[in-house]
């Protein structure tokens, strides 16, 4: 049975829920990791995804500037990171320095990949889609990378007050 | 360290991935679901979601059509119909009644909500966006509904042959 409640209310229903991190370059020229729950692919042919970003942030410029940006799945073993790299801002720190996180270039676009992340998807920007106060950006994926160690598992939120986790079927 | 892949190699890391079930009115007027594991939120205020819909979908163009639609997060109960509503075309036959699927009418939109899901969201098509083989359709979410069962938890793709699940903390 269903009963009525504010949307705020919902969505505290809608965890675990995956965690990307979407790296670009900014127009100070260090690459920037923001940390994000709203991503989705949005195309088998070519391959394609999308992610939300409020205006607000310092990712927003940084990716419409760069162009490009690299999608990350962080590992289970990442949550310090990307709460980091959810928490704070790239306006004010150099927030991959600042973790010491470990990076290679990426191969086809100019940003990094996550050493130790499960999945990074190098993407070009296609289209940029205003919704209330976040842009929808949608890249084209360009190169794929994964990890080495298959049985590495991503990272969830797992509750609406940063909680994170790996997860695993009941 | 990270390998590089095909993007589909890459995807098969995803899981698990948050299903949700959209339902929309149809030209011939029956609420037509089609299970997606693509969405994401997309604003805080207003409260609006994204889905991914091919274009060869009955559901695009019902969507297109009726200007509205639920997202349902199904429950860990509902794996027999998640499958066949993402697996069957509302163009040969109505998917709700051949499933006997619970319903009732949504309070703010023309469509229906899925009385045992754990999350029901009426939402107004607000934008489109074509991406490669599918569209971005954007709502803005008008009336929230959980399930008062406070404990059931969503459903999840655990893998890429459609096997299904909840989830729990690691």
């Amino acid at each position: 049975m269903q009963r009525e409640v504010s949307y705020g209310e919902a969505m505290r229903r809608k965890y675990p829920e995956p965690i990307v991190i979407a790296i670009s370059r900014d127009s100070q020229g260090k690459y920037n990791p923001i940390t994000l729950g709203w991503f989705m692919p949005t195309s088998h042919e070519p391959p394609m995804v999308a992610i939300s970003v409020a205006f607000a942030r310092h990712s927003y410029g940084a990716i419409r500037g760069s162009g490009c940006f690299v999608v990350s799945f962080p590992s289970e073993h990442m949550k310090e990171e990307t709460l980091f790299f959810g928490t704070k801002s790239g306006r004010e720190l150099d927030k991959l320095a600042a973790m010491k996180t470990k990076i290679q270039q990426a191969k086809m676009i100019d940003s990094v990949l996550l050493e130790d992340a499960v999945v990074n998807l190098e993407c070009i920007l296609k289209a940029e889609l205003t919704t209330g106060d976040h842009a929808i950006f949608v890249g084209q994926v360009v190169a794929a990378h994964v990890n080495a160690d298959a049985a590495l598992r991503r990272l969830y939120t797992i509750d609406s007050h940063y909680g994170m986790s790996a997860v695993r079927p009941v």
